[in-house]
């Protein structure tokens, strides 16, 4: 059990990948594995169910699973949040419910696809945090490359004005610097209060992020030990010294970060690196050719070569 | 149970609304009291757990309890079809496969939201349909509106000589009346076998789509026995009486029509002719306001008066 | 020279076809025939350059020559809008100036695609109106379905206050009634002045958009002849009357609406009825097939005997 | 006057700005010192009037103009092609033959907005293809992510066998590296004549797009000088040694990626950089604010840092 979800969160909540065996069955004991891993980069929290944890191709009681095995292996060092993100109220409701109850910290929501216009996301969440009710925390994600929903700063500040259960936004609009910034902004403990960015994108942005005012990151990178050293440089106002870091990762970052595919990518790197045991992804889902491997082989090799270092190594 | 669904299926396979409870808990009671509505319609098939039946707020366990329970509502009166389209193959087949095994005569399915091109849309269907494998009689539906996802007529023929287990076509493109004349004539029964195609889009077009070679209607809109009639007048060569008596419902069926509101519509006129107990849509739903019910008592007391028939009578 | 487009602005306001030769150059003989047509069928203005006007496929230049020879043609008995909608703020600046200078009553601005939010749709907004100036009046199109641009009532209102050159306000979002009542609630000329809203989508809704308070019909529908017998209905309160006129149409609009093929539908009605000389879509535009054809036959002889007039009469 | 655009165009073909003064009006001055700024880069070719050339905010007139003045500055020492994709086939052509009579080398043509699956790609591309005749060399423009137009390698491919006139694929659909793969593939000069691929994008994958078979670049990064010795070194098979120079520029080029504001960012460079007189975007553009140029004042004088060289020589 950790402590709840708080707007004075910070740091590297990576967004964990869920392990298939190569059959498709989930891999719980790489669940351990990957979670053991993530400790050893030194994350201070982890994301689960999100998209790229593949949540839409498990079913109510896997995500269930899947969300209680992620927590119990996590023994209490750092904070989970558990993606709740679902087309019925009722049933995010109940995930929700479910993963608090299994030792969650906080749940993330994402608004369903289809809704239109500000007033329309206002009405969407006031509905689902009106049945989550006060006591649990919520991170709110903001991926309209997915969703397809666009709603402004001004409407998210209303959001945390409404319910003082919000206390973290997951930013990831792209382009999105400007409305970080606003966010940032107009959410600083002074004027209101503050609410904890964290930045997903794969990343591809995060020194400029960091630069302006975000609190981590919440993405996937099959290096988060990288982001989380990251962390530590800017909170130590080594900015440099952090983007000349961050420079190095970059030609591997942007690779992983292509839709679709970059979820294989992303999985195989972690495999490389012995945080699960298969890199597969359940159908209908991305394989990598033999073209894709090769171009990967090199674009791990460079990195090798420019930072000195095995990719295995935390 | 029902024989299995087959290329020569004709008439109308109504979309069931599924019935909620005014908390939004499943109404089995209504499913029955549907059932029978839906028979004394003379409908010639159901399928259940379309867009209209909001499959997507149903967790893994209540789409099969549904499904159970309408399949054995119909006590092999007529085939049901099952819609199992799920972001996730594994998830697919086993809805599938559970839905044949409670006497499902077919399942339907969609392809998926994301897939672009042809040769992307083959691509999956040729994963869902070898997982299915060759004993499970499907119907595909063509709903770009909903899902995103455009194929050809050539795209859907290449499935059809590929795949004989593929028997019906959900025709619902908007507008579609070319595509299905392309895939009438050929899909004729002489150069390539016949496929069923039964249409959707609330009815839009029936009358049209009937004279361009459809084998039947495949929607919800709340008055089923109004296609039935039209079916048979169809049937009969009396097109012109057909369409007669297709436009006298025209208005209530392109006001039913509208996305997002027409469900809780189509469901407040199934609850007023008796077919269900409560009109409630799983949240987030539509509501009907003050504005739209007065506006729904106009069309329906418009209707009456047109057909000479209380909307509680079948 | 007419008036200028004001917030009072009532009554049919036809989307004018704009007719071309079979290969393609601009009929202007035919605008004037077009113009006579629109005349004796008794409308109250026409918008010239909207999206049924084909305005994308003409040049700077040709759009001006356009513009000048329906207001010409007009000659001053009625308002003429004219759409000006362009990605560059400066064309459209340009287009609406000289159309001013030519006799237009005001302009249509639909916002362009790729803004989201309200937040984006306002400051698009303001940018443009600032631009043309507060002697230019102002229809805003809201047409998500072609833009994919969605904003809230509330964001509509926000420009009314903001700039009172905004007169009109051209509805076609679908679904889109409560919309239409919330705005005319929100410029009831009592607690906000009061804008002229005029409704599009072909006429769908026609009927229930009038009792909600919708001021007329801004559509391209090929017999606005029907339209303004309809709004006079609407006028002397005869409103089971007019709906029962608007009933006779709805087989022939309903299959008028379909986009693409819906505008080579609408040119050939127009041309049967004498109204232009060809029926001609710029290409790459849609052309009627033999089905299309026979369908179209079959729909306006059913026409004629439940109207027991030819189409070919005003 | 150059050659006429071939199948075995190599090298890096940059996609000009289109130079704006302060108030909007375009600035053929800098289209001069523009050209000149390209030519010491080195550039292979020029293509003019893309997305990046703002075109759609240009007049007919406008888009001509420019053309000209661009092929002028270019003295006959690179080839010119000209961006010519309009929503009507009439004013593509009329482009088309404009741009060649001016001494353009090949036009590029991007299938336009609304089509859907391989079989309405190729219609259309049939339409535009035999209207400009055999004699225009064509540039296929692959940008869904703009356009929302999806085809298949296999509708590319259908269109290379059908118009002998086609002899380049501009490459961006993203994620994209297969189908460049795919195409390089069958079209490898012996199963099928060779086509040269360029990449666009930004460049964010260009070595990976080289190592698959790329035969340059068509982007508008603001650095074509790194561009033009990224395509020597890979030309001379230092892979890796181009891969280090591209590295070196990742961080301002992942930057200028950002669609929107990214267009400003691109002007505001090529302006630091001396090659023209304003970084003004034509409105409705994006605006750099504060923390934009201070975000980008840190990037280019790390950039600068790392490659030794200010970022005002070439």
């Amino acid at each position: 059990m950790t402590t709840k979800l708080s707007g004075d969160a910070k740091g590297v909540y990576v967004i964990a990948a869920t392990p298939f065996h190569d059959d498709g069955r989930i891999d719980f004991d790489s669940i351990d594995r990957l979670v053991d891993f993530y400790l050893r980069c030194g994350v201070h929290g982890m994301t689960v169910l999100g998209v790229m944890g593949e949540f839409q191709k498990l079913s109510e009681s896997e995500t269930l699973d899947v969300a209680k095995r992620f927590i119990a292996a996590a023994r209490g060092k750092i904070q989970t949040v558990v993606g709740v993100s679902n087309p019925g109220t009722t049933l995010l409701v109940k995930a929700a419910r479910a993963s608090m109850e299994a030792g969650a910290a906080g749940v993330m929501v994402m608004p369903i696809q289809g809704l239109k216009t500000d007033e329309g996301v206002l009405s969407y969440m006031r509905g689902v945090l009106k049945a989550l009710g006060p006591s649990v925390p919520v991170c709110v994600q903001d991926y309209p490359q997915l969703s397809g929903v666009y709603f402004s700063p001004g409407c998210f500040l209303q959001m945390v004005d409404e319910f003082p259960q919000i206390v973290m936004f997951k930013h990831e609009e792209a382009p999105g610097l400007r409305k970080l910034s606003a966010i940032r902004r107009a959410c600083d403990g002074s004027a209101r209060r503050y609410i904890s960015i964290l930045c997903g994108n794969g990343g591809i942005h995060l020194p400029q992020e960091y630069r302006r005012g975000a609190d981590g990151a919440m993405t996937g990178f099959a290096f988060p030990d990288m982001m989380v050293r990251l962390h530590a440089l800017f909170a130590a106002g080594k900015t440099e010294e952090a983007e000349d870091l961050y420079d190095l990762y970059l030609p591997v970052l942007r690779h992983e970060l292509q839709p679709g595919i970059g979820l294989a990518l992303r999985k195989e790197i972690l495999r490389r690196r012995g945080a699960i045991a298969s890199s597969a992804v359940r159908a209908p889902g991305p394989k990598l050719d033999a073209d894709d491997v090769a171009e990967l082989d090199r674009l791990l090799a460079r990195l090798e070569r420019k930072t000195g270092k095995p990719i295995g190594s935390v």
